[in-house]
């Protein structure tokens, strides 16, 4: 099942023409991601990180901007994993206001590594199988 | 010609892992933007906004991490214009450290619009020109 | 009555100790500020700012951090009007975590502007009303 | 001596109303700061923390907003040390444009931290030293 959540646009995620700066959506989807882990794992991404020592850094990204997002609004998110393998994640965002039409959509992929030696690892099972069971629908 | 500067990574730039959260690589690759458009157009960016009250919104963006900068390091940047369309401008750019190894490569679109309404609009032609001329090679 | 909410800490404030990077305070105070409109105002910030077109810039702010903030925590903000004057406002915050004891207290001094202009004027005396009864106690 | 540098304001920094957002002063300073270490020490402020293992937390700020900074102006920072203590060095910056005009200035009091343990530790004295021939004039 796919992770929802929403966050409101912040005063400082604004440029002077009054929308949100394109950096800002990447700091919004992270903020989302962070959000989910205890969704889709059971475990929040502090203990992920701090305890069990793993780390998720992006690979690749690509996003498309349909339609800014100005103050005032809620960004709802939708974001779910396509695809899971030995070591990366495929994950899905898509941002829309309170209308619903899609503003912002990406894809990201992670690797998971060890956040000690920041060396690349298998994904432990029983998150590669929550992760597979986050699905768009 | 493509642009090519340089900057520092800075302390705020990094995670808990010591090495550049994934958005701030969108910031530094505005930073070099903003600073290319006076080398590429004779014009710098804040007059583009300000004065000529054109805006450069981002449509559609991706990058590939390929190794993680870490505290001490300089980003060198090679920026260039790919294609240009009506409104539309394909940005390329790639970032390496001193040792010369390809870290992170990106590909951006922006629209031309006018900063008041935020519509999109042609580009000028004496900029779509300047652009045009700002090849990789 | 003061204005009290909470935040999660989010990584993209850490830094490569793993605690709260200071100039992150300041973007959580503002967030909270924010926020603090409406239950203080009954108007919501951006319409304060987008419909009323009213600004508050900071002239003057100060802070004494007492213990970090790290990551898993959530930060509970108090805040209120310490002050109000013919244009400015003098605020107040007090942070702690889950365990009450104080992290962050800070006093931020703001003036009211017109946001065409960025000229200062005089607080609407509805607004002044409002935030002189968002006293600490 | 004082530490004389300069920084563009990047588009990143503004706010809707076209000013320098409050927090962004922050993160400037602490750019200049950065910068300032192999002037002042002859190390680099990366060294410092990655090799020597020091860190710098703020443990009190105060700042004053004279006049807004905007898009096109260069920040001059000018930075000095007022004082050294045991642990504690209190930081002075002023911020001017072209004009030499001041529009901001702060006073930053750091401890010095071991940043393994976090804890708090004296200067070593070869810092201490340097840091004290860092004077206004």
């Amino acid at each position: 099942m796919a992770f929802k959540s929403t966050l409101r646009v912040d005063f400082s995620m604004l440029d002077p023409a009054g929308v949100v700066y394109y950096p800002a959506y990447w700091e919004l989807a992270h903020r989302f991601f962070e959000e989910s882990w205890l969704a889709i794992t059971g475990t929040d991404y502090p203990t992920i990180i701090d305890a069990h020592r793993l780390g998720f850094p992006v690979v690749k990204n690509e996003a498309t901007f349909t339609a800014p997002f100005r103050y005032g609004e809620t960004v709802h998110c939708k974001l779910w994993v396509e695809s899971v393998g030995h070591s990366s994640t495929v994950w899905r965002y898509e941002f829309s206001a309170a209308d619903t039409v899609q503003r912002w959509s990406a894809e990201v992929v992670t690797v998971c590594v060890d956040m000690d030696s920041f060396e690349r690892i298998e994904l432990p099972e029983d998150i590669a199988e929550a992760l597979r069971s986050c699905r768009k629908d």
